[in-house]
């Protein structure tokens, strides 16, 4: 964790609490740079599929959050952004004492921000690559926030 | 609803009804047929993004178990599927009285399912599409159900 | 093949008809209506990967010609599009006399158009369903045709 | 290029050049390394959208090939992969002296392989990148190369 408390990390800190799923799912905000957002959750039965893995769309809800944060960490206080699309691939099960979800911005632009997120399961320590995650965020003039 | 009592229904609910996150998320089991089922649930705080509405990844949720029952609804019994990946488009924010996800299996293989799900969402009886969503699934030989 | 020559049709005719790529894979105009563009092409040697099917990237060629032109159909004549990205799923290998693909607007907005192909390969007559395809445009204002 | 003369690149070289899309489009194999492959090109008129710039798809096309390769690269001799699915954001227009095509393997597995690439183009030797791409393989025993 190596969360500062700059306006922009109290921005995001703000946005990231007020996401009720996020809340529901036990997510945590990590580290928070220009740019880069980390989130992580403690695997529990609430987000489980059928085996007690962690549902692979769990990951998808963490890495979206990350990667909004990520985005909204660059716009102006004025301009809010929302997700248009994301994409996931699953490359291992969801399990481990901790799941990781590094959110990055690749590029930013006038309308688009395009973020990519590592999603990874750690274990004594030890971390796994287990999903790769890419997302396309619209900023929008004159909302503050992540809009919906 | 149009749920019947047939085996493959009932394979279908237990599966459902064994994923924690969809239970946290107040799912609900609608319409199950061979390769379409159909999910629904009422918006709520604990599934929200900051401004109210439904987080968009918990329409990802929704949509990756329709169309995860819909493959699961083609296997004998000794075959479980995996999602591998899946995609989303959001066209417009997720409000109204009810999100309803319908799921159904574009071709079936030996390997691999190819799903596609409508996201919808209902006011006042009337239906707006809100997501686009298309997955790959993966059959493993001698497990049952979904895996993680 | 029903092209009729409206202004709409013109303009997307030519536009597609400056696009090197189509012209080199031999791709054809097919029915254009508002929202909906087909585009088609005769397998040969040119575009094959290397067991002499269809390149799979090839369909993905065809499928976003189809939808740019189809969000292009619905541009005020200031307005261009641009395509932002794009996914695509192969069912089956692309062989057979034909290959068509059929896009088609899902939704549209101020800045964003969001786009659906099928892409099927046709022997004999007989359509079958060989590729699945999702995209999103960005309109851009005082600008005509499809951007790079 | 740091083409080596290895078994393994001889394969790889002998499967580029019977892909006959990418001899039209006019490819060439840079570097190629146990589990990454870079192809590139040279901008021109017959692979061009309506303005003159790349046509996205063709990125889409270089890409894929760049992963099939990477894929392959790690395959014994007698199995093959395709491509299942990809997904392909366009970050910037495509122009400059060279588009190129970095893929590389994220993971690889007894059935399936997950691949990302990034696509640049090359101004008076700087590099920008220009498009984040996506894929998932899928091995198929008994059958060398890429198939369709």
């Amino acid at each position: 964790m190596s969360v500062d408390d700059s306006e922009i990390v109290q921005r995001i800190r703000a946005n990231f609490e007020r996401q009720g799923l996020m809340r529901t799912m036990g997510a945590k905000l990590g580290s928070a740079v220009l740019g880069q957002v980390e989130l992580a959750l403690t695997p529990h039965a609430e987000i489980s599929q059928q085996n007690g893995f962690v549902h692979g769309s769990a990951l998808g809800a963490l890495a979206e959050s990350a990667v909004a944060l990520s985005a909204l960490s660059l716009m102006p206080p004025d301009r809010g952004v929302f997700t248009t699309e994301y994409n996931i691939n699953f490359l291992a099960p969801a399990q481990g004492d901790r799941i990781i979800a590094r959110g990055k911005v690749a590029k930013t632009g006038r309308t688009l921000t395009f973020c990519q997120c590592e999603v990874l399961s750690e274990r004594d320590g030890q971390e796994q690559l287990i999903a790769l995650f890419t997302a396309t965020l619209v900023a929008v003039e004159g909302r503050d926030g992540i809009l919906g």
